[in-house]
């Protein structure tokens, strides 16, 4: 890109070798830039920013013998294009486009066909021998110009086309024959006359008032309106750039076209000319849809030339911008033009394809394809989707709020999605908004759809806290809540009737439609590999199962960052062992259900630990309260209910004998009560049988030859003074099995940081812990005083769509708060152990947001469900090469 | 005070006007002092703590020529005593004390009577007329030399002793004749003989010997323990001096005596002699309450000379040590002489009214006054107590772990308290240590006893919590719960008896004991009027009602820091208003019963602000979740469960609404929950109704003329934009009535912080929020994520016990954590708004250290209940003053 020298030029040909876009604005500079590629654009120029700024320090007045320069500039352009501007015969018609440096779409003005007048007309009809097309054009020009440059009222345009049509029965304009729109654009003009403004017959002047009239749209409305809102700074963009461009015809016969393509299938990434086109039109026909467009393989019989052209313009547009382009093209009586080149919006897939075969092809670097691959892109390959090769038509689109896609019976309450749920029957939960007391709704259903709210709704906020697919705001849906039906379109939908919603699209559609499951393909490996090399942060997996651990494993988890060993305790023919350990009166009778419950612990440390041979697993000690291991209260009131009418008197005994138990250990506030390490202290005789299974688990392996990373790590610490006594007991618990099982146990000791005091007391603590791991689930609870499920289910809705939170602080980390307290304890903690490893337990952990924030406080890794860890890998080097770049 | 200046010198003569503690040690300066205030002192002299030193450097050998010089220094003794060491005809015995820099009572050795020998204690009988005195007076010095000096096991010479009662059919040491006496002398001997260790009879060796003894019991297990316990520094406490003092007796006839004394009331502070004495007797008969002693006064009659002489002492004393003094004297044959003056253990009242007189006789400054009285003392007088004329003896004493005193029936269970409560009875809980499960009975009962346990035991914890006395390990107790009883001493307890309990001071006594109620005498007053002219921290009372304002007032409140509004929703004829407002299921049907709250809190806020006129009065709107104001869930559960049994059709639809209303509302962790400003927000309409029933007295007290300053704040906050929203919510309900009464309200804004993103967010806060309070027992919660009432039930008694945590944090604020986050909004929120006032409200306003803390983070008040108010002045005052003089 060259830059020009001199300030004082006022416009620039397209051939002239400059491309400053400040300069020339984004549309002017892309096409000096495709004409300095030798590319085949059609003639023209661009008149600076600079000018635009001169005009409105001069009172909205072009400056004085710009227009002689421009008419000059013209001349030139005549003789380039062997037309004349104004000249009947042989006629220049040209757009005057706007394009400021910084883009703004469809903000400003842009005038087509500039330099028709009556004469100029007549003599394109005889040139083209297409009559038609020649009126045509020129009453378009009349009322684009009308309402532009001259500000008549669009409306008054469209009254008198609709008379013309009346009165010839026309349906629609292209039923209106050539001597209907000779009197349309008549009517145009006596329009203008009407209005004292008439339509300037001299072109010159039909392009002076143009220029003016782009100028003064930068400071239009809907382009204030739109700098303010996406906050672009005046010294960003000084003004707009004119671009002055002769017109091609993609209409002039059968040697004419006008089509779109993509360099690359936007769906599957595979390279390729991939699009359509149309003979004998314009963009407007394509655009229309009146006739169907032929395939751009076809061009191959039809313009053999100009598909060689297409093919070879598209190697050197994707070799030039480095990026899969979407062309739009014309064919003027054989000569192929170029009208525009631009980013081509992929699928996921189509993206990351791309840009994995881009690095292949040399055009791009491995950074580059990390760095244009957004984690929002990966995550929607992780979820199930609408298959794209099957077309459905969508009945109705609203706000996509949580990704994936489902289908099932449409439910109109929460209680029969749960009622129909039990009877093994899947169903999509539809209200026009739900409440806190719909979300027992939200766990049986297969997905919400609601329509009304947006992306911070209580729908929205439920559904991606639990994962669900949700759309919401589809305000194409009425329902009809009585009659537990909803109509469409015309059409209606039944309790029962099946739909399928796309929560990552926002699209719903009647039936069952295809869906593809979450498959990654080899070159999102090959790009996810390629983020391994350049990322700094570990990226570790939360699995309880040997399973879960295989699957992180290979999803390319690096580690187990959180294996919580209550959901052991949980399962199926251990529950009754734990539930008689609780019910314990003494320590003894307590270790003696401990010693058997034991075994079945190291089972299942062995399991995970050689699962992850060499590979570090951090193993949590128990964290929640003992009463969660018992029924619910009022489950067991109910019972002592029944069995003191008419049950056997032992039961009862016993019935009532757990219900004074969990009566002893209900809490007011059980997230904050007697749990974790408070536990863990108070009854030592749990953390210890934990801490001896892990050790002998470790010895066992050892001996196998096993190579094993075995951390443990406590949960809930608030103060040093817990992580010190319990060191001490680790330290015990391993000299023992040292001594008797004879061999080294290299099993290290750490703490989770989930509570404020621990990362205020991080100095201290890392003086007892080998490492960190951040629970941000609970810290950030702590943070706000927010629980959670109470939180999400009653006010965070609120919160989010009244602007008091920008952010849901569960999915990402809350900066200023629980980030702040992060970054304490981090330096803090090192302080004392400068080589303590820090991490990340939790959901945040597969937050792109979060793990920027991790990267950034100089967390060694971040763990997150196994399902997440692609994401978190590209997000982990997308951080460190934004970071290396100094961003 | 004068230092000694040469280093070289060993020995220091009471006269020689040195009194360097450092050097002579607290004993030995104390006796220079006082002899050079010219008292009648015993001659004596100092070994320095050199000395030691030097005797440790040298392998516990005393240097090379000491004994010369001690020798000397005995020689100097017998030419200014007039007495002859070792010399039977005029005897010098001699004490060889210890006594080191740093206070150690108790914890090294000393010894009396040195100088006895066989011919010597001859002589002592003859020259006294008492040989029965002369061979009790050398069996106690063979004994104490034998233990402390030659390492005999003390029981061999209690056998002895016991032998010979035996033998003489002897109940007491003093049923034993003369004879007997020599005998036992005589025994003891030989045992010194048979272990080989003979009592040397050259006085000379004797002083060597004990001299070694004494330093060598710097490095006893008592002493070392003991400034391990109190981390005493190595530094601070470099060895002991030996002290050596020639002998007075009180017991060598009727013209001698012995006796202690107060130079002021210790229970009343009122000044004047105030103690006992015996004629012809040794300190010993005073304590072993052989004979009874005589009041003080009965001195003018029997030894006039010598009883003004101590009038004179005592006042030289008092100018000299500004304290009252505790004063042993003897009189020797008409001659007094002061053997140790310390300063006077008062009670709570005569203390403070002792430092209140001395400032009014010039003695002290008010800052001294004011730093002398400990808040701890003033607090004793906060509290029911028991009256100290009467004289009752304690059955027991314990540990004393919550002050005040109470009487009631003995109880041994929980359940049984609160039986008898519910009977109109008064209980005492008794139990060997209490559990989580017992916390019921800790609410019923007046007080607790326990026989195990410390200051941090559940008993101690859970009852200060919830300020009810308590007296925890009394270990004199023996608990029979299986049969209601216990057994102390010889008497028996059982279930019904009344007993009385003084947990200010750990004592038991048996039935009811006169209390003194709480009344604060006009000293102390007095001194609180001192303490506000020096404090700079304000100190603001919590008050939910005009009764409790007015109080609060009296005791010297100078505002309303903490009024709470939810207590006056809670009143009788208001809750089915709130109830109904609850169950309302649109907004506009809550407003119809909120208009009806509306002028009842109007009213309410009215009285609380005239009673407070002229003083400002901080508002907080409603905070506790909706659900606190209906019945319990399970209470409801039972109720529909009733009605659906037998009961009307209408009453079972309400209590099933009632109870779906419940379920809705209920939540997991209710303190985290949907409450405070979070409820406000999402329920504007509660809070407009608060702030305009606020707005609405403000206009009308403004109108009759009374100087009112209100102020709002909100709880529970976590981000400004919450305090945006009401901040705008706030002036547009200010500005409506401001324009419809006409009349200018200065009504100030302000929030809580209370949750650790809130002082984390100050800076942002602060735009909007006047003033900051800080609700220090919810930002304790968060900090530690402990729930206060779950952790001090369930383990926070562990952790004091265990030293996990040294102090309970709701008791006082947590420096590191909470005191920090403190700091770092006062820091922030200042930065931001100069001017912003900060205070902090809850329990923590009323406790001494937390003050301390408060006063250092440049908080401008703190709010406490107002019986708490005085100990907050002295506090805040007392603060001011450490910082003044920088430490």
């Amino acid at each position: 890109m060259q830059v020009a020298n001199s300030p004082q030029k006022w416009l620039y040909f397209f051939d002239e070798g400059v491309s400053d876009k400040k300069l020339l604005g984004g549309k002017g500079a892309g096409l000096c830039e495709m004409t300095s590629l030798g590319l085949p654009i059609p003639q023209g120029f661009v008149i600076t920013t600079e000018v635009c700024e001169e005009f409105y320090r001069n009172g909205q007045k072009l400056p004085t013998g710009l227009m002689d320069t421009v008419l000059a500039a013209m001349s030139s352009l005549e003789l380039r294009t062997g037309k004349k501007f104004g000249n009947p015969e042989k006629p220049l018609l040209v757009s005057v486009r706007s394009g400021a440096p910084v883009s703004m779409p469809g903000m400003m003005d842009t005038i087509l066909n500039l330099g028709l007048n009556d004469s100029v007309t007549e003599g394109l009809a005889t040139l083209t021998g297409n009559r038609r097309f020649a009126y045509d054009t020129y009453r378009r020009f009349i009322q684009l110009f009308g309402k532009i440059v001259l500000g008549v009222d669009e409306d008054e345009f469209a009254k008198l086309l609709d008379g013309e049509k009346r009165r010839r029965n026309a349906k629609q304009d292209s039923d209106l024959d050539a001597d209907s729109v000779r009197r349309v654009s008549e009517s145009y003009k006596e329009l203008l006359r009407r209005e004292n403004k008439p339509l300037p017959q001299d072109p010159a002047i039909q392009l002076e008032l143009a220029i003016e009239a782009v100028f003064r749209s930068w400071m239009g409305k809907r382009a204030i309106e739109y700098r303010r809102q996406y906050r672009i700074a005046p010294e960003q963009a000084r003004g707009t750039a004119v671009t002055i461009v002769s017109m091609v015809f993609g209409n002039m016969g059968d040697d004419s076209a006008t089509g779109v393509l993509f360099t690359r299938d936007p769906s599957t990434g595979v390279r390729g000319l991939y699009g359509d086109y149309l003979t004998n039109a314009q963009g407007e026909d394509v655009v229309a849809g009146v006739r169907t467009p032929k395939p751009i393989a076809d061009m191959q019989g039809e313009f053999p030339r100009a598909y060689e052209t297409l093919e070879q313009v598209s190697q050197k547009l994707e070799s030039h911008y480095r990026e899969p382009q979407d062309i739009e093209f014309t064919v003027e009586r054989g000569a192929l033009y170029l009208l525009q080149t631009r980013a081509a919006k992929m699928g996921p897939m189509g993206a990351i394809r791309a840009v994995v075969d881009m690095v292949h092809e040399g055009l791009i670097s491995k950074e580059e394809a990390i760095l244009r691959t957004s984690p929002e892109q990966l995550e929607q390959l992780l979820h199930p989707r609408v298959d794209p090769s099957h077309k459905e038509i969508p009945i109705a689109t609203g706000v996509p709020a949580s990704p994936g896609a489902a289908s099932g019976k449409v439910v109109f309450d929460a209680d029969t999605a749960v009622e129909w749920t039990k009877k093994g029957e899947k169903v999509i939960l539809v209200r026009e908004e739900t409440k806190p007391e719909d979300v027992h709704g939200f766990f049986a259903a297969e997905g919400v759809l609601t329509s009304r709210g947006g992306k911070t709704s209580h729908a929205a906020v439920v559904a991606r806290g639990i994962g669900k697919p949700c759309i919401v705001g589809c305000s194409a849906l009425t329902i009809y809540q009585q009659s537990r039906l909803l109509r469409v379109g015309g059409a209606t939908i039944t309790q029962g009737d099946t739909i399928t919603i796309d929560g990552s699209s926002g699209s719903v559609y009647p039936g069952v439609v295809p869906l593809l499951q979450p498959e990654l393909k080899e070159e999102v490996f090959e790009l996810l590999a390629w983020a391994d090399e350049v990322k700094t942060l570990g990226v570790w997996a939360n699995a309880d199962t040997p399973e879960m651990a295989s699957k992180a494993r290979k999803m390319g988890a690096e580690g187990i960052g959180l294996a919580r060993t209550e959901r052991m305790f949980n399962s199926e023919e251990r529950l009754p062992i734990v539930v008689s350990m609780i019910m314990a009166s003494t320590e003894e009778e307590r270790r003696y259900y401990l010693d058997k419950l034991r075994p079945l612990q190291k089972q299942d440390f062995k399991r995970i630990l050689r699962e992850m041979h060499g590979l570090p697993v951090i193993i949590r000690l128990l964290d929640p309260p003992l009463h969660e291991f018992l029924p619910r209260l009022e489950d067991m009131l109910e019972q002592v209910e029944k069995l003191q009418q008419h049950g056997d008197e032992k039961q009862l005994v016993q019935a009532k004998r757990m219900l004074d138990k969990a009566r002893a250990l209900s809490e007011a506030n059980p997230m904050l009560g007697h749990r974790g390490v408070r536990l863990g202290l108070t009854h030592p005789e749990i953390y210890e049988m934990q801490i001896a299974a892990v050790m002998e688990a470790t010895a066992e392996l050892v001996k196998e030859g096993v190579d094993v990373k075995p951390k443990i790590m406590t949960p809930q610490v608030a103060l040093h003074q817990e992580v010190k006594l319990l060191r001490e007991q680790f330290e015990k618990v391993r000299l023992l099995i040292e001594t008797r099982e004879n061999v080294k146990l290299d099993v290290k000791f750490g703490t989770m940081v989930e509570t404020v005091r621990a990362a205020l007391d991080a100095d201290e603590i890392a003086k007892y812990a080998e490492f960190f791991s951040f629970g941000t689930n609970d810290l950030s609870q702590a943070t706000f005083s927010f629980s959670r499920e109470d939180a999400e289910a009653k006010f965070l809705p609120f919160y989010l769509e009244k602007g008091i939170l920008s952010d849901n602080p569960f999915e990402t980390i809350d900066e200023k708060g629980v980030g702040r307290l992060i970054k304490m304890a981090v330096e803090s903690g090192r302080a004392t152990r400068p080589d303590l490893e820090v991490g990340i337990c939790g959901e945040h952990g597969g937050d792109p947001r979060s793990i920027y924030l991790c990267h950034r406080a100089g967390l060694n890794y971040v763990s997150a469900s196994a399902f997440r860890i692609p994401v978190a890998r590209l997000a982990a080097a997308r951080v460190a090469l934004l970071d290396r770049a100094g961003n």
